[in-house]
């Protein structure tokens, strides 16, 4: 969690990007401390001098190395829930390789997957692209970016982070291999970041009156499923074993699912609940759709209620949370509509 | 990761306890903060604060939260890698019950389950106690512990606490539930902690002079495979097709495996850098293993080599894990015979 001064000032350039945010523990108990102590801002500075030490052939490299930490800057703009806060949750990847090639490889290899963690698993359409100069990490050579476009409130945010660092740490952190021709050359490195803002975004983009709308690969629940009965003991028992049969397929496809049977509340109470908290899909069961040998599927995304059959169930839910999938990033590119591409300043 | 000075401030007992230990921000970047703010040592003023908002029912009750995440505690006495150090991440849970006997069951639940981590899991015996009045948890009820015994340097550790924090946190934090006759009344709770000391102590415990000893059950790697060959491109085809017979039986049993095939580290030196790294069995494949079909399989905890029928393999290897945590956890035991009961200070 810490870095200590001297250690965050190696890097010149790395530091004075960071400087007017660091937060700083000046005092432990009630005793002053010698030297004021930062908390992390991001981990280069904790983690290259060790990189120099663990580093020595190129039979070491690629090394590659992921955490999720938190980490503190202390914006002085408006903190928002998930999307600017002073302490956040992400997870950085640093990696270290023998050529430059590898390395400028490597970091556009990372900004296609995290493209794909926003599109294929929180339903959000990214658009890629490279920092200008001004923009660039602190001490880097170039900064790819993704970038999501919010409707709800028209502005871009920056959804994750991928840095060519070339050899500007590695040579003040004196990280050295020796490569096949016994000659000592710098690494060439790579940094990347994606945090729980994309939490935030999801939230906004998918999200509507009643609450959230959870795309169903990152669904916790993927269906939620409410029985409907009454106190008659003989009919609970009947839908209870329907439930049970609808369990076994849902598990068969691998499909997260949730039975809300608590008897303190109402059916309704249930509803509003998983809407709530964004549920893709729920599934009514009751005494009327018992007798038909159907049951009522409801879709969070829409709203719409469509009437399955029994035996199709099983395959209709795996289905149907793709189409839901399909259509909340359509319905998200659909929004991406508003942006317009301006080529000088005259234009903007 | 932060706890406002005046959210640490409300328990004073608690605050007691932790004040001398806690590392304070009193900057960020060149600004004075107009109220310091503490990092956390514990989390209790930061959740219970919410429980106070979450909680109204009965129907609410039992509340369980567990996270991991790491904490400081500005320790003065000498720092040790894993056992005492400043930052160190542990598991927290918190929870709130409807009644005190609910509570004190649940607070002595987590400590059997501490136990069966070192003990299922660790090959640690553990022995389970109630803390004095003195050492309690600052607010708690009563503290329950498990304390280790490390025979390499005479000393007891605490391996885990569990604390029934009974209604102190609950009246101050004004965390309140109605109950089902409708009246008033505030939680009873409990907290639990379990840190990455535990890696310590297994390290302290199950290592030698060679270097780290791990319990197969956490072993990342239960198995090491090394083939042995030289040059011969035919022979090194045919142990690597013995090989994949192996890895098909190992997948089978569930074995955490991995190969060591790189060309450019001889045998010997593969051997030494999994003994390093406590790796619990090796199985060694080369030319004359191969034309006897056996194969030789290394212990690490013990040194002991044994041949094994290549048929054999895929039972002998999870059979012979388990014997491994089993002999592992009785030379522990044995190490525990140093320990003496004394009943007053005139016999310590």
């Amino acid at each position: 969690m810490f870095v200590s001064k001297s250690s965050l000032e190696t890097e010149q350039q790395h530091l004075e990007g960071f400087a007017p945010e660091v937060a700083w523990i000046t005092k432990a108990g009630s005793s002053e401390l010698a030297e004021s102590i930062a908390i992390r801002p991001t981990s280069e500075t904790i983690m290259y001098p060790t990189f120099s030490k663990w580093i020595r052939s190129h039979r070491d490299l690629p090394l590659k190395l992921n955490q999720w930490s938190n980490v503190v800057r202390w914006e002085f703009k408006d903190p928002t829930p998930f999307v600017r806060t002073r302490e956040f949750l992400w997870q950085e990847g640093h990696t270290a390789h023998a050529s430059e090639a590898e390395a400028k490889e490597f970091s556009l290899k990372m900004l296609d997957h995290y493209a794909s963690i926003y599109e294929d698993l929180l339903a959000i359409p990214v658009i890629k692209g490279t920092k200008s100069k001004n923009e660039t990490f602190a001490g880097a050579e170039q900064t790819h970016t993704l970038e999501l476009f919010i409707d709800a409130n028209g502005k871009a945010m920056q959804g994750a982070t991928s840095h060519d660092l070339g050899q500007r740490f590695s040579k003040i952190f004196n990280i050295w291999y020796e490569n096949q021709s016994k000659d000592k050359e710098n690494v060439w490195q790579t940094c990347w970041g994606f945090t729980t803002r994309s939490i935030g975004a999801m939230v906004m983009i998918h999200g509507d009156d009643k609450g959230l709308v959870l795309p169903p690969n990152v669904a916790e629940y993927q269906v939620v499923i409410v029985p409907i009965f009454k106190q008659d003991a003989a009919q609970k028992e009947q839908i209870n074993t329907k439930i049970e049969e609808l369990k076994y397929l849902l598990d068969k496809k691998g499909v997260r699912y949730h039975v809300d049977n608590r008897d303190t509340y109402s059916p309704g109470w249930k509803f509003n609940h998983w809407e709530v908290k964004g549920v893709p899909l729920r599934i009514e069961i009751g005494p009327f759709d018992l007798e038909k040998n159907i049951a009522s599927v409801y879709s969070r995304f829409n709203g719409e209620k469509k009437t399955v059959d029994w035996d199709k169930l099983g395959s209709f839910v795996p289905k149907q949370l793709k189409v839901i999938h399909n259509q909340m990033i359509r319905n998200a590119r659909k929004m991406n509509k508003r942006i317009k591409i301006v080529d000088s300043w005259r234009k903007f």
